[in-house]
């Protein structure tokens, strides 16, 4: 299982994934799930990957090798997109790609073309901007009025974002709840698991601010797990006792 | 959509279900999930429905009408199988049932046989047990380990019970984790809805303690919604921000 999400603020961007990949329980892994492609002051974008590990590779070697455009015959990659919207449809053709060479023999070994990604970012002076691809290679966008997507085991930590983040959430606490989102979906899901890999970016600076790997036993998320589960804790046992009434036994 | 939760704790059982049924995004209706079975000093039994209403509503019919036992020839209901197990046979069997008279033109139809039952309760002496049944008729039971069972739309209000119910959570705390479970579920989907009915039963009292239904507006649920919803914004905005470093921008 994977869970990535992506929260898009009036700041900027931050990206976060988990690295766990597994082929049955007994075959766990760490792969990157999160891929950055910048190049700084031009452009910074980050693309998460859920899904089948394969497919997913795929895609992202076409996006790095390059992808001829049928109407121009030039050979287009990620790093001169010329806009948000064209870098989508680049990462849709990628998935056709790999569709047309690998789909019948993954049809055949009865293999679910089954992938989505997030792929947000900035480039040039144009807005940042967050769209989810799915597997047909077809996307949306994030709007301001729900500022965040996710892509994988999701539902777990859904509740947080839907609860606390909005397009005024600093950059900060943008990924402080991206954090809590994925530690409620950890704790609910054991095929999500650390590391856990981040991506920040501030608006208007086409380049990443943090980008940092999450493992076992580091401090600051050690802590964040700690906090949340004592405040629910509290939280719960500070709302009073339900004032409903039993039912009245009849005493004949 | 619909989401139900059981949860069996030292001190007895909990279930919660909502009420909201669709066909469609407009065609939403309120029907009963909840179906208690009772006589009291004897034995409580508790059913909540998801799935399918046309299966799910057939198999209480059944349950209460009664299904002749294929060895003895005797017709059998809720109300006088003599143990928990039997009793989730039974609603196993009254599953197939339906599925031999219906399945086939349900197949037709394009429709899925797809639902499942929580059934809780005590009989006499016996411990109090709570069992999960499956369409095809098997059952799995909750452990003392992991004192809950969920249906339906179940992952939004699975991290604060895997946090906070144990087997020793008292009955009234099981049914106030049971609400914000609740709640998680109907922020993150308009399915699942208000009214949510209730049932509680004490350990070896074999009769119900609280039949309610919360509907909109209740005060106290609508208290509980606000407190957890403000704590939870107090324990994110008391956890210290993420402490990582940019990216050293290079001055060259």
């Amino acid at each position: 299982m994977t869970y990535c999400t992506g929260i898009l603020v009036r700041e900027g961007l931050v990206m976060i994934a988990d690295t766990r990949t597994n082929a049955g329980l007994d075959n766990v892994s760490t792969y990157r799930k999160l891929h950055v492609f910048e190049t700084p002051g031009d452009r910074i974008l980050a693309l998460a990957t859920a899904g089948n590990l394969s497919i997913t590779q795929s895609v992202v070697s076409y996006l790095n090798e390059g992808l001829t455009n049928p109407e121009t015959g030039d050979l287009e990659t990620l790093m001169d997109a010329p806009t948000m919207f064209r870098a989508a449809q680049l990462v849709g053709r990628a998935l056709h790609k790999v569709r047309a060479t690998e789909g019948q023999s993954l049809d055949a070994a009865g293999v679910k073309f089954d992938v989505s990604f997030l792929l947000g970012g900035q480039i040039r002076d144009a807005a940042p901007r967050l769209f989810m691809i799915y597997a047909a290679g077809n996307f949306i966008e994030c709007g301001q009025e729900m500022p965040y997507l996710q892509i994988g085991e999701h539902k777990y930590g859904k509740p947080i974002l839907d609860r606390a983040v909005n397009f005024n959430t600093t950059l900060g606490d943008a990924l402080k709840l991206g954090l809590i989102s994925m530690d409620s979906t950890m704790r609910s899901n054991l095929g999500v698991g650390l590391p856990i890999d981040i991506v920040t970016m501030r608006r208007d600076t086409q380049r990443c601010e943090i980008v940092h790997r999450i493992e076992a036993g580091e401090p600051y998320f050690h802590d964040l797990r700690e906090r949340w589960s004592a405040a629910l804790r509290a939280a719960h046992i500070a709302i009073p006792p339900p004032p409903y009434k039993p039912v009245e036994v009849d005493k004949a």
